[in-house]
């Protein structure tokens, strides 16, 4: 009723623009908020398949250059989904206009601009978030609540993954409609990146920093066809990515991940291994919570499959009956719900952009250490 | 842009009146469909709360009387979410008034009011259909697929449960705010028509006809508190409900649904063993269907763990990409989907009044095999 | 050193006659057991065959007429291993000499054979014992435990089912080399003496006496051939049989077992819903147990997955180190180890010829209501 | 009958003693081998529980100095089961006695006593294994197939770990009955030799040489108590130790051991994803084999979970029907079967002291580039 409209200007009407477009359609109907989201406008190069975005998702207005986001009086928030290389430049601006900004991870395409971002953000003083979008899953929140709640005591072992198979093929081209992601000049870099991004974060989030990492990455399709020039051209990007890492808190870690694990579509795993619990997740089951506790009686220990459908659960009173799951889109409705929030109570809840900034350290040193066959401190 | 309005009245706003509302709110962001869904308004008995629910829902008007939603002439269908014992009622009345109904299930609360229900829907001519949602759940829209193509061969064996438990504590009230599911005057029966409907609605789309059938029912808690006269009544609805069933194509089957199982919360499950191949699926891991082929290699031979989220699956093309999964309420929107492409073509996908007829039929023998101790064939 | 023999004379040497000889061989490496059995003589109709497996098993003696077995002076036991015809016959004669008396499951191949089993060997008062293996699986034993420590609470719940597959093809013969279980003469009946005899054996134990049922069988393979005539005969036995039941706790049930669901080889599963815990266990991961305990935290209540491997665990102090597994064949020595412990003590562990009676009645009654369409009570 | 004798002498009766004496007491009772073991001596130093071994498992004799054992003319075979201090220095004596000699693995405790052993096998020319048992899991094995017939293509990628928790508390002392594991001086290294050795020894057998490792070691619990002396003394073993790895056929690895992950008790998983297919299996349900082919029609593809229980999959013809489960032991009954074969066609099975020195160098290699932080090349 008296709720106060957040005026929203999308960049990027691609896999991103979409989730974040329904998480502000949805968030309202499932959670108090604050706030109203209002799609002002949605920006694209393209002007008829951005036109079409704009009706599809309600935006009142479709825009084709984001200066002119940028400069727009009635719009309260730029939301940068578009890819890699237009971060630092989209949000730097929109933080110099006073804007409220939103990212789509990673930050940026490397630690220097991925600097440069936070330090205009700050220096703005500018509400700010990055799309890291799986700590909103219920379940990973949920370990969370547990970390923090001391449930796992000393962490020995933190391990996680992320794999997927679409590039196994030689034909998949270099880039085209929206395969910018095997571009290096794009992407910044390939997987560790894209995936091995969302696994740090979490990571850093459940477990605390990471101080130092030795790495090895491959390419295992050397030339690929850009759909742009006809022709083949040298891939320079990450195809896999692996590190072993050190926490602060001592803990000893594994990370990996690839678009060559045959089987697997989007399989991020993750463990932690405490000396009084211990946590597993993936997000091929997302609605589920693998949890071992030590105090229980030893003859009926045994790992709970915990159904992440219950009121008790993080995020899950707002949705339906227990039992029935919510799926991956629901992480960003869950975002939004807490940005709302966060910015009522100007008390935002990350994570920000110098939050990104220690993943980008980490993917920063885990990029290097490949390159150099050394191990590699972590800073950000 | 050219698309035509469907004016919807919805009554009801508990649980179903939510996944409906969220269904026409989304189905357009995700599917190409003919229609474009116009929430018109909602009806309820409290008046507060329809319009608190209108506002969430972005409905344009509130009623508390039906009998005014089904009079006004710019609704062209009449969505009925309210409690089973006004299912018939609306129905009929919504039929004689020319409109599209659409019907929670089950139909009405026994088979009379069940056909009279098909009867008046018939006689007026009018598109209708009842939210059967979970033949719209992908992967069992697949099995479906995988049997019609002839894959599984001559079937012997077709198992299905429904297993709850939020009632095992003596303490659940039997009526009051939304619990109208334990009062057999308002349900018409307790698990029978809850969730073995469901059930069986799959089973006979997936498996035909079914000839007849010996059951067993079961009232756990026999006395539970009113919380509308605060005083002791009677539990009249059955806790638990189980029977053996013959189909018309010669297989055997056992169906059960509890409110008493521990642990479960909605664990639909449910299995067709054929001679060529094997299917099963449960609703706790909605997003996966478990299938076996006794073609394949017998050292290799094995249950693949179809993880139901690529393109070549039923409706997941319109959503994200492969190893994303969606949850309960996308049933919904798919069946809206596929209720706009009907009424465009004139030809509707179902199910459809008489359809679910053949489901109270089963509900109806279930009861009296139940009451009689005999084996009763199953009429509609 | 001082243990005493126990000498043993098998009848049979088949499937049964290698899982009791191995168990008999095995006992002693792995438990601290009072009697050490010596393999006195196995006993067969094929001379060749029965002292080829006397040879390979290390039994001092074969012979081919089980009579001279009975009245050899040097054997303590009689284990009964042949085809289920031949039970009743020689359990009796051999309680007659005097014999501990073992017997493979079920008991006799009616309730008549059964009864005049269990008088025989109760009249003699020799000890005597049959082969419901699966009582020793340790998790099925300490799911026992858990029900005798009352941690489920009243029952409101039991299913069970025994799944195989290896009749499906017309082809398999009805008898010949070891398919005795196809003939109706010698089995008694199909799968519900042979599979589901395990089922109930193991919910009586766990869950108390059935007070009645309703059934309905079915034989999907009417005729096959004969390959001691080579003609093709009417196939008598039972392909699939399932029943529903009422227990005397007042439980509900369900039952079922069959030949014909492809996938599964020999998928026992069983499940008990109580009001404070739920237990489930499957035979193809014997090795584990499901258990869902109500007390803990609500955010953290999951069916915990119990690899039983602990030295807490029923029988496995005795095996290897925790996380490695045991086998199908460890339930006969588990039984074995039992059975010479109860004999020191003069206090068998059973299941006893009379335990066993009661499932041949429930065994008769689901046989009698498949053919009447009635419910019947169950009597031993 | 005929069967030729083979005749042991044992050194060592802990933990491998029982599987080894259990293989060679199991192994002509499912396989037909062409010769039979016969137990001549254990050796042990406590003269009475050597003794009582001896009597257990049937051994004619006892003895208390393995020199004894390598003298006898009546030994064929020396068995090593002792501590790993103990191998090189018993395997050279009793190759140079002409004895075939079978080692428990790691081979020795470091490379330079692995190649001392490997050179006095060689050069004696005497028959040798090391009981690498995990080759020998039916499910392993069939994956070793499956690799062999070219079903998975250019491999990508492999990762392995081996999770235990049983050092977790610090209470575990470094010594005393059967506690040598943490002992640095008896064990070489901690879980580097003990448990990666496993993981190595099969992913070299299933993909090939691995070319170069970088590796990261922790000792968590930095003191404990020596039950010998009943002073703490500090741990010089590995607890946890991880390691990235490129193979010579260009796939990329990531290795991982620890005793600290609570939850998991012996979970030994392995993985390998190729273009054409991938596969994995874990130790915890050793009976299973996950395999998934891309061949597979896109809406079915998924992963399959291959019950390894049928007559078509390795070694378990001998075994029993169809969906009944064998366990841990059984591994080395089927090295023990291979074992006989192998030496009767004069033609070992392996692994051999040379195949288990290819393992020995990446051990070497891990913990060499856990001290220097550099990427180290395998060498053997």
């Amino acid at each position: 009723m008296s709720k106060k409209p957040l005026r929203i200007g999308l960049v990027g009407y691609g896999f991103m623009g979409r989730t974040h477009s329904n998480a502000y359609r949805q968030v309202d109907h499932f959670f108090d908020v604050p706030y109203q989201p209002e799609l002002k406008a949605v920006c694209g190069r393209d002007r008829a398949k951005v036109a079409a975005f704009a009706e599809r998702w309600g935006y009142e207005s479709a825009e084709t250059d984001w200066h002119k986001l940028v400069d727009r009086k009635d719009i309260d928030v730029i939301d940068i989904a578009s890819p890699n290389d237009t971060h630092a430049e989209i949000a730097i601006a929109a933080a110099q206009a006073g804007k409220t900004v939103l990212c789509e991870k990673p930050l940026g395409r490397n630690l220097q601009e991925s600097r440069a971002m936070v330090e205009a953000a700050e220096r703005a003083g500018v509400a700010n978030m990055v799309w890291y979008n799986y700590r909103r899953v219920p379940a990973v929140t949920l370990a969370k609540q547990l970390v923090e709640e001391g449930r796992c005591g000393r962490v020995f072992h933190y391990r996680a993954k992320f794999l997927q198979d679409w590039t196994i093929s030689a034909k998949v081209p270099m880039d085209g409609q929206g395969l910018w992601r095997l571009n290096a000049d794009v992407a910044g870099s390939g997987v560790t990146g894209d995936l091995l991004a969302h696994c740090i974060d979490t990571a850093i989030w459940l477990n605390g920093p990471i101080s130092e990492v030795t790495a090895a990455t491959e390419t295992f399709v050397k030339e690929r066809e850009s759909t742009l020039t006809g022709e083949k051209r040298e891939v320079k990007i990450d195809d896999a990515s692996a590190f072993l890492a050190r926490f602060a808190n001592g803990s000893l870690a594994t990370f990996e991940a690839t678009r060559y694990a045959l089987g697997h579509k989007a399989l991020y795993t993750l463990e932690l291994n405490g000396e009084n619990a211990s946590i597993a997740w993936d997000l091929h089951d997302l609605h589920r919570l693998q949890y071992f506790e030590y105090s229980d009686d030893g003859r009926l220990r045994g790992w709970r499959s915990i159904h992440i459908t219950e009121g008790e659960h993080p995020y899950m009173k707002q949705w339906w009956v227990p039992g029935l799951q919510i799926g991956y889109e629901h992480t960003f409705i869950h975002q939004v719900a807490d940005l709302l929030q966060g910015l009522a109570e100007n008390k935002m809840r990350g994570p920000s952009f110098r939050d990104a900034l220690a993943t980008e350290g980490v993917v920063d040193a885990v990029l290097e250490s490949a390159r150099t066959g050394q191990w590699v401190k972590c800073k950000a």
